[in-house]
C-alpha cells in the first residue's frame, strides 16, 4: 500500500516533467493548469511579502525591503537575470494624522490623509465643515466653501466615477477658498474603514494647495446629516504629510529566458508598491505573486518557452507611475520585440479572463490561444484596458493584457486598511497563477504570436 | 376617490384610540404591535440621538448632551415625571492615541485602547512583542514577557470566552513584568476596525497597572505570524488616557403612570453610556429608544395601563455601572412594588423573545404574557439573564427581563467604530418597539403580575 502510494506520488511529481514543449501548446497549457493547481506556493509567497516588508509605499524603507525580499525569491526560484532596474520615484510621507469632530460633538473621526497631500500647519486646522453630495452642489454653494472643509459626501456610484472626489476635490475645493478637502472614501464598504489613493492638485499652480483627506463611509454620513440637521459642524485635521525629494528605487526584473527567440518577450507584471493602509494584499502584491509564481511555476516544470517570459514587479504605480515610464524608456529599443505584456492588477479573486488593447487581430488571436482556460472559467477576452504600469508600451505597439478577476469584493478593501493577506483565497490566487501561467505558455510558445 | 382614501386613512389612524383597556390583553397586544409597526419613529429617534450625542462615554460630555436629549424626547411624547436622576459616575478619558509597528518594518497599528487603562509616559512605550494565543501559552513562556508588551491574539470563541483577555489581560501581563498589554480585538468580523471595552487591574494593586489597548485582529495576526517566522517584532505604544475625578451625572427616567396601582411599577430600560468608537447605535441606544418608543407609543394610543410604567435610561454600564446600582438603592423602598425589570441590550436585530431570571413560576407567567408574540416570532421565554443594570434589583426578588433578538452579527459592530446608525434596519428596531410595547401592556395591565 505504502510502496503503491509512492509510485502514484511520484509518477504525479514527475509527470510535469514529461510535459515537453513539443507538446501542443493547449496540452501543455492544460499540464501547467494541472500543476498550478496541486500547488500552493502562492500564498505562502503572499503572506511572507505581507509579513517582511508590510505596506510599501513608494520611496519608503518597506518598499525597499520588498525588492530585496523579490530579488531573494526570484533568484531562489531558479529565474535568470534577476535584478533591479533603477527608477527615480516620488516620495511622499504621511507622517502622524488624525481628524476630530469638535462640534455637535467631540469625537475621533476615522480618517486617512490622501496620497500627495500637503500637511496641515502643525496643530491642525479648525473649521466649520460645508458638506455636499456632489461637485455641482459645491458650484450651487459656492459662497459658502471660504474657510471651511468641503466634505464630498458623495455616494459610491462604481469606482471610475466616484474616485473623481479623490483626485478632483482638493482642486475644486481650493478654488472657492476651502481650506482643505475631505471626502468620503471611495467603497463600496461599510465597515467604518478609511481608504486612500492619490489626489491631485492644480498642475498650473495657481490654485492654493490645500490638506485632503478621506473620512470613513459612516463619519461622513454622521457629518452630511448634522450639515442637513442645521448642527455646527467644527472639525479639527491634522496632518503631518510632507513630500521629501525624491528617491532611487527599482522595479524589480527576472526572466525565464527564451529556448529559440530569447530577443523577443513577453512580459508578466504587477506593481509592487502599495498603499500604506493594509499590506496591499490585494493591490498589487497578489498580481506581483502571480508574475512571480506563474514564470517560476513553468520553470519548476522544465519548460522553456521559444521566447523569453520577463516578470516585471513596477514601482510607483499607485503615485507618479515612474516605474512604468521607467520600463519604457529604458527598453526602448526592445519594445519591438514585446510580443504582448500582461499586467495582474485586479486582485487574487476568481479568474475571468482578460481584457487587451491592441487590434483586432490581436485581440481574436488572445481569443484563440486563451480557449483552454475555459476549464477554470477563465477564457473571457475582450478589448479594454491592459494596466497602468504597461500602458506606457501602448504607444510601440505591444499588445497589453489586463488579467482579469471576479473582484465584485474589491472595493470593499481596495486602499483601505483591511487589504491584508486573510482576505485572499488561497484556492483563488492560485487559480489566477494556473490560468496566467497558461496563458504565458501560449504567448511565449505559440508559433505565431500576438504581433 | 380622495375622500375614500381620506376615510380609509381616518379609519387606520383612528382604529388605535379605539383599543380601550377594558379588551382583553392578548387583543390589545395585537393592536399595540399593530400599530407599532404601522410607525416608523424610532429609527428616527436613534439618527437623532447619533447626530445630536454622538457617542455616550460615561462622564462625557456627550453624555450630557443625550441626556439633554432624552428629557427633551420624552417630555414631548408626552410621558409623565421626566427627570434626571443623579448618578455619581467615573471619568476616564482617552485623549490622543497611537500604535506604530517599528519593527520588522514600519507600519501604523490599527489600535484603540480599553476602556480604564492608564496612560503611557508622554512619548509612548517602546517595546519587543511577546505573541501569544492564550493565558496558558503566556504561564508557558512567562520568563518571556519582562520588558515587553504581551500580545494576545486569541481567536474569537465566542463573546464570554473572548472577551477574558481584554479584562484579564493587563493582570496577566503585567504579573510577569510585561510593560503593556495588547490584545486582538473581541470580534469575529475581519474588516480592520479595533474594538474596545472595559478592562481591569488587581484590585489588591500588588500588580502595577500597565497600559492595555486592542488591535484589530488583522494586525493582531500579522504580528502572531512575523513573530512566528522569528522577525523582531517592535510596537511603540502611546496613550494619553487617564482618569479623572468621578462627575456627577443621571439616569434619564421618564413615566407613563398606572391608572389603578401606580405605585406598582414595570420598568423598561436600556443603558445610555456608549463607547467611544461608532456611535452605540445598536449598543446600546438602540436598545434606549426602544424602551422610550414602546412606552411613547402606549400613550399616543390613549393606553393608560393598570400599573405605572417607568423608563430608565441607565449611565455608566460600560464602566463601572454605577447608574443600576444608584437606581437599586435610590428605589430601595419600592422595589417591593416593582413586578418586573425588563432590559433591552442586544441590539436592534430581529426580535426573538426573553430571558428571564426569576423562579419557575415567574417564567411560566412571562411565557403565557409573551405567547401573542409567537407572530413576531418574538415568544420565546427561556430561563436566563435579565440585564447588566437590572441586576441590581435581583436581591429585591424583582423579575428580572432581557429582551432578546437574533443578534448573530452583534459583535461584527460591538464597542467597534462601525457601531453606527446605517448598521440598524428600521424594520427591525421597529419591530423591537412593537414586541416590548406590547410585552409592557402585558407587564402592566395583567390582573395577575409576574411577582
Amino acid at each position: 500500500m505504502i510502496r503503491t502510494l509512492a509510485l502514484v506520488l511520484t509518477l504525479a511529481l514527475a509527470a510535469p516533467l514529461f510535459a515537453a514543449s513539443s507538446e501542443p501548446v493547449p496540452v501543455v497549457m492544460d499540464q501547467v493548469i494541472d500543476a498550478a493547481l496541486a500547488d500552493s506556493s502562492a500564498y505562502a509567497l503572499l503572506e511572507e511579502l505581507c509579513d517582511v516588508a508590510g505596506p510599501r509605499l513608494s520611496g519608503s524603507a518597506n518598499y525597499e525591503l520588498a525588492v530585496e525580499w523579490a530579488l531573494e525569491r526570484m533568484t531562489d526560484a531558479g529565474l535568470a537575470n534577476v535584478r533591479r532596474e533603477p527608477v527615480t520615484v516620488p516620495h511622499w510621507v504621511r507622517g502622524d494624522e488624525s481628524a476630530w469632530l469638535l462640534e455637535p460633538h467631540p469625537s475621533r473621526l476615522t480618517m486617512i490623509g490622501l496620497g500627495g497631500s500637503v500637511g496641515t500647519p502643525p496643530g491642525g486646522i479648525e473649521a466649520d465643515v460645508l458638506v455636499v453630495s456632489d461637485f455641482d452642489e459645491l458650484e450651487a454653494r459656492a459662497d459658502e466653501a471660504a474657510g471651511r472643509f468641503v466634505l464630498f459626501d458623495a455616494p459610491w456610484d462604481g469606482y471610475g466615477r466616484t474616485v473623481r472626489y479623490r483626485t478632483q476635490g482638493a482642486i475644486a475645493a481650493a478654488r472657492h477658498g476651502a481650506v482643505g478637502s475631505l471626502i468620503r472614501s471611495v467603497t463600496p464598504a461599510r465597515d467604518c474603514t478609511p481608504h486612500t489613493g492619490v489626489m491631485s492638485y492644480d498642475e498650473g499652480d495657481t490654485i492654493p494647495r490645500i490638506p485632503a483627506a478621506a473620512l470613513a463611509v459612516e463619519d461622513a454620513a454622521r457629518l452630511h446629516r448634522q450639515f442637513d440637521r442645521g448642527l455646527p459642524v467644527r472639525v479639527r485635521l491634522e496632518m503631518e504629510a510632507k513630500w521629501h525629494d525624491d528617491v532611487l528605487s527599482s522595479n524589480v526584473v527576472g526572466e525565464l529566458p527564451g529556448r529559440e527567440s530569447p530577443e523577443e518577450i513577453v512580459v508578466v507584471s504587477g506593481h509592487f508598491d502599495s498603499w500604506d493602509a493594509g499590506c496591499g494584499a490585494h493591490d498589487d502584491g497578489a498580481g506581483c505573486v502571480i508574475a512571480m509564481e506563474a514564470t517560476a511555476l513553468l520553470h519548476r516544470m522544465g519548460l522553456q518557452p521559444r521566447r523569453t517570459i520577463r516578470v516585471v514587479l513596477f514601482a510607483d504605480e499607485e503615485m507618479t507611475q515612474t516605474g512604468g515610464k521607467a520600463y519604457a524608456a529604458d527598453h526602448a529599443d526592445e519594445l519591438a520585440n514585446h510580443v504582448a505584456a500582461i499586467e495582474s492588477d485586479s486582485g487574487a479573486f476568481p479568474p475571468r479572463g482578460f481584457t487587451v488593447s491592441g487590434d483586432s487581430l490581436s485581440i481574436a488571436k488572445l481569443a484563440e490561444l486563451a480557449a483552454p482556460l475555459e476549464s477554470m472559467g477563465a477564457s473571457s477576452v475582450s478589448a479594454g484596458w491592459g494596466g497602468v504600469d504597461i500602458s506606457f508600451l501602448a504607444k510601440a505597439g505591444v499588445p497589453l493584457i489586463g488579467h482579469r478577476t471576479d473582484n465584485e469584493g474589491y472595493f470593499d478593501y481596495h486602499h483601505g486598511p483591511s487589504d491584508t493577506i486573510d482576505k485572499v483565497d488561497p484556492a483563488d490566487l492560485q487559480r489566477n497563477v494556473a490560468v496566467v501561467a497558461a496563458l504565458l505558455w501560449a504567448l511565449a510558445e505559440s508559433e505565431s504570436p500576438l504581433r
